[in-house]
């Protein structure tokens, strides 16, 4: 989750090198404010248009643009591509500011990684950035296949790459890269789904369903067709909540692990981090990605037999659970893993649970390089 | 939770003998309809003034009724008196559907049972049932303590019981438990705090504030000035699903355990059950109830000292817990119960979680109640 540039731009302008670290100062004092998905806050990002874009569910995305960052040198072989899809209402940037960097796994001296945006992000083509009359409600239902299909493209049409190093990626990032190596299974070597399942359970879908209706649930939302997002102030406020009180450990509560982030009280932290993280968001956009969350299941791709579907996967894969999480418990993930061929179920610890993937323990992000380094070395 | 009459009164009716089974087919089969506090629905009950009753938090309830029901005979020697006070939205009638009855630990030809309905359930004095203009959002703020001292009076001033030889509760109940132990040592012989804790957590605090917040966001809720409890089924709605979502096991969807109950689908359950249990209800009453909840604290009691309040009781103590119980963890009732003198940890089980106190599954049944009878004959 969560866009990182409004509280990380001042730390990236003054120091490149330092972009892998977050900085607590700054998150402590980061501001509210309107997100403008530009250069400035979440670049630099390149597009691609992919023209006229059919989506599994009808209907298409006229002129569908993925916006991507890239970092690295493609090798002559074109073998050292790394893809990472961005996560629920995260861009390339927070990705990039907690996974990329010299020194990490992901490591540009080493890789060619490519950070690309989900279809509804509000970077790539999204309810909040398309024109009328394909805008904000009236924007076409998705998928995650949609998204995978799209990214396969421009991995093919863009850098002529046949087969990534790895397709690696976190919660919803987890959803595309099951889809990519069931779908694709010739196209990736390795794969890493992290902290998400490959079929959605009936009580994380539940789940989903109440932060959809956390936010629609405010009459400012008025089916989608508000002014401005921020006068749909009190439903993204609501979600924050809901999400936080739901998806992050009850000992991040109950023991103060915010005051590490230098919140002093609970609805300090809530206010000013998970509140402040989803204030500026598009409320479309979010109700698409949670739709996209929420309805995902790659057994679709074998006529709804999971066991069939996860059997085609070829590449090297390490499936990857944060124990404490509640979002995607380590039950149903390793059950997931149990049906993929040539996989290993590597675990990870932090008390953050879920928010852990946001790079905010120096634990969780030595152990998930740690990981990502066996995988690609194998 | 949940009033209990709405899905059982024809069982009670045809058979007062079978009172105690829950009945699928009658759950399965009950319609939404206005809660009717009355003797039909809940009773037989009786109700005991105690005159203007000064609260914790300043103010007075004016003539404070306590709803009771009571089952089994007092001994001469007045030792054989049970007192159960009720859970969150729940009322005498469920408690003594789901634990009192022949065969039963709580057996009326053995002990003489006292059901006690908490302030603020709508059967005893509450925001629904006080006249202007103290009623509804008027209605005084309440803290588990007042229940008690309340009790505590009925116990002495209306029985002439100067020692219980049980007192008993589960979730707020166990709240109301912790306090009598506490507040009164020398009053109960044994205490049994169940799926409950001594002081709330943190997050457990939070928990409740997105209970409360599903209700008041709707704008029915108009600050609690309704015209009809009814017309607030938005928030009562969304509040039944925060609370089906976060309190319930996650099995209890993903292994479609609702089934056992007579439910068809996820969505099915969460309407006809939960929904359902909570449309009747007063927000008024609910929201009163939740901040008793949230505010919880018997350290209160002892100057915020947790072990020192905890350490003052003399009661033989189980300290009980249901292992998969979200809202109330193990480890924070755990953390209780190496407080508590003379007490011991029992646990329960049940796919249910915490939904489980309703009487629903057969196994916890019979473990509670041979928790129980072990109690008793300590």
């Amino acid at each position: 989750m969560f866009y990182g540039s409004r509280f990380r731009r001042g730390v990236a302008r003054r120091s490149a090198n330092r972009r892998s670290q977050l900085n607590p100062r700054q998150i402590r004092g980061a501001k509210s404010e309107r997100l403008v998905l530009s250069q400035e806050t979440h670049g630099p990002f390149e597009t691609y248009d992919l023209g006229d874009f059919e989506l599994e569910e009808g209907g298409a995305i006229r002129g569908l643009k993925l916006a991507y960052a890239t970092f690295g040198t493609l090798s002559p072989e074109k073998d050292n591509a790394i893809l990472f899809p961005s996560w629920y209402s995260g861009s390339n940037k927070i990705v990039e500011q907690a996974y990329v960097g010299p020194g990490r796994a992901l490591d540009p001296s080493k890789y060619f990684i490519i950070l690309v945006n989900q279809i509804g992000n509000g970077l790539s083509s999204s309810p909040s950035n398309t024109p009328s009359p394909f805008n904000a409600a009236s924007f076409p239902r998705v998928r995650i296949g949609d998204d995978v299909r799209a990214q396969h493209r421009l991995i093919v049409e863009k850098f002529g790459i046949e087969k990534l190093a790895l397709v690696l990626g976190i919660s919803m990032g987890a959803q595309q890269t099951y889809d990519w190596a069931v779908r694709f299974p010739d196209a990736l070597a390795r794969a890493a789904p992290i902290a998400g399942t490959a079929k959605g359970t009936s009580h994380n879908a539940l789940l989903v369903e109440t932060f959809i209706e956390a936010i629609t649930s405010d009459p400012a939302w008025d089916g989608g067709w508000y002014a401005n997002q921020a006068l749909v102030h009190r439903g993204l406020r609501r979600h924050a909540r809901v999400f936080a009180t739901s998806g992050f450990t009850q000992d991040l509560y109950n023991l103060g692990v915010y005051r590490k982030l230098g919140f002093s009280s609970r609805d300090d932290f809530l206010t000013g981090f998970v509140e402040n993280a989803f204030l500026p968001q598009d409320p479309n956009n979010l109700i698409l990605l949670l739709r996209k969350w929420r309805d995902f299941d790659v057994s679709r791709l074998s006529g709804g037999d999971l066991k069939s579907a996860l059997s085609r996967i070829k590449a090297k894969t390490f499936v990857i659970a944060i124990e404490e999480d509640v979002f995607f418990p380590l039950k149903d993930i390793a059950a997931d893993q149990k049906l993929v061929p040539n996989s290993e179920l590597k675990l990870l610890s932090s008390v953050w649970g879920h928010l852990a993937l946001f790079g905010v323990d120096p634990f969780y992000n030595e152990r998930i390089d740690a990981h990502l380094k066996e995988l690609l070395s194998a």
